[in-house]
């Protein structure tokens, strides 16, 4: 995507390929810093204290961590004691994620299955690179398959602003391009359609104020910083034309697992007749699960993401006290919301209807 | 209601009745301070810098300014235009605020009736405490009228912990004792029912972090913080028995104007069958209005109240940017929630359902 003019993704190898390189999220908004990661254990680091966070971001990350650890292998014999355990150490960084679990695996398996120690890099990059690039590419789709949805609203408004609210940040910040719920955003404005995103702050953790705002902003498109508080009243104001979000987790029957206050937003959709969409790629859909509400366990977090929260104050970041010192917080991560309230999914192979005859139409396989 | 033990209001005389003793609110959570009121301009500075804040507070604030007026007159002849000039400055400290138009001219005839200026200080005095006490007993009987509720949950789970969620702070600091939404909560803890309060923080001013937190935590009431993104999951858990808000203004037909985000919370109720109450002394009803969602202006506030938030470090208040420095906010400082999704309102002549038939049967008189 552009940042001020340029073109940047959220990661990427340095011209020598001795460094993967990586946008330093927890800088942002105030700063864009880029960092150099060269080892395997700046790559730990980098996952683990969340410099780069999102599913398909973590993932590549990981993918790369597996090219330094080729980089920086002790002999041009390939030990699998080393591999298996820097990929071990690659994929424990953050154990709940998924993607870094796939994709550290699938370097690593691309690795071993040749065995040739003069190899191992160029293996090991190119492997990387190709998940990557999958990664756009599902992205991109999703794009493509949510950009009628906006060209039509634009249509029947006859040019004027379509207004798009968003939740959290599943924009291209949590992926490498595109992003999720950003991609059919990101489509539209790229083909000149008029349009503006409400974007939610996103308490405790603000991805919305901090990081959405950010990349709508660097690429260019009009947006508006709202409190999580203020959607419903622009609903209700005929201010919202359609809710797109992304999801961590997503039933094979239509419920989506997403940030804390998707659930809120929707059921202010449904009474408003607001479409509300949810973009995922399809590797987002866990088949198993029935009843997202009862089946999808709900990630609690550290209470002082409530009680303090950081910003930007003489130049520095400065981390502040907001309530008693003495008064408890709860921090629950993400909601269910059933899929009775969504209006369908954007995937990599199109749209369908959140139910499981919708879902199966598009993913037969699966079924 | 009790600080670490000991009774305090929002708003009181010194001893030998030369000040108006206030607490002042903005530095809550962090520090009690207690200031003293000694002339108009101080009580104009109080309310307009929002060191009281909260309808029936600035209406007492504002009846004690006229006091202060007493005190300060510049002879002992009354002289109408000193008192009339002195009033009308007060008045504009916070022109919207309904409340404050009314106590201030209460106490402004009650002095003007009498015309003695040996009088005045003790006309001045008597009719504002005589406003206070009268508030107070309202939030004392919205109290005693909604405890069954809570009590009733109480006996229906065997005595087990009885969730309360709130939103925003419709607390004692925001009257002068009570209450208006915890009045019933402080009326069944002081019964010694369990009960626990999930307390929205109340983006963007954190009314209910800063304010209800810190209140119900003086007091002695359990309760826990949560962003306002999280009361959709917790009702979906059957962790929240009954939610209760305040308003600013309700419609004669049971629509409610109250701080930003409620509507999200009645939806939520709604959709998990939780009962939704809305707690107000009568005098918030406009009996002139019909339909809140298009007949109830909503206040757009500074932008920079969700850019930047102030907080807690090093020992001193410290306020930080959170977004990009180049995004626009926007501000909307209220939302209506629809007379469909209350459940009921709690008055101080008992409760009511929230139609214009409920309505009528507690104020017949008003139809």
């Amino acid at each position: 995507m552009k940042v001020d003019g340029k073109n940047l993704r959220t990661i990427w190898l340095s011209p020598d390929e001795k460094a993967v390189k990586i946008i330093d999220q927890r800088c942002l908004p105030h700063e864009l810093v880029i960092i150099d990661l060269k080892t395997v254990d700046e790559a730990i680091a980098a996952i683990r204290d969340m410099a780069v966070r999102g599913a398909p971001l973590i993932g590549a990350t990981g993918a790369y961590g597996v090219y330094l650890a080729a980089l920086n292998a002790p002999s041009q014999t390939i030990e699998d004691t080393y591999w298996i355990s820097e990929c071990e150490r690659l994929k424990s960084a953050r154990p709940t994620a998924v993607n870094l679990t796939w994709a550290v695996d699938e370097v690593l398996t691309a690795v071993m299955k040749e065995k040739q120690p003069d190899k191992c890099v160029s293996i090991a990059r190119n492997r990387a690179a190709a998940i990557i690039e999958q990664e756009v590419g599902r992205c991109k789709k999703i794009g493509e398959h949510g950009l009628p949805l906006i060209d039509e609203i634009s249509r029947r408004k006859q040019g004027q602003t379509v207004n798009v609210l968003t939740h959290c940040n599943a924009g291209w910040l949590a992926c490498i391009e595109h992003g999720t719920a950003t991609a059919p955003i990101y489509a539209a404005f790229d083909q000149g359609i008029d349009l503006h995103v409400w974007v939610d702050e996103t308490r405790p953790l603000n991805q919305g104020n901090r990081l959405t705002a950010w990349e709508l902003g660097k690429h260019g498109v009009k947006h508006t910083i709202i409190t999580d508080n203020a959607g419903g009243y622009l609903m209700q104001q005929g201010n919202v034309d359609i809710v797109i979000v992304g999801t961590d987790r997503t039933t094979g029957t239509g419920d989506v697992a997403n940030k804390i206050g998707t659930y809120l937003k929707a059921l202010a959709a449904k009474d408003n007749e607001i479409p509300f969409y949810v973009a995922l790629p399809s590797s987002t859909f866990d088949w198993n699960l029935k009843d997202g509400v009862k089946d999808i366990p709900i990630e609690e977090r550290n209470p002082d993401e409530i009680r303090y929260i950081e910003g930007r104050a003489d130049g520095k970041n400065q981390r502040v006290l907001i309530c008693p010192a003495d008064s408890a917080a709860a921090n629950y991560a993400f909601d269910v919301t059933p899929s009775k309230l969504v209006t369908g999914f954007i995937t990599e192979r199109g749209i369908c209807k959140a139910t499981p005859e919708g879902i199966k139409r598009l993913f037969p396989e699966r079924f």
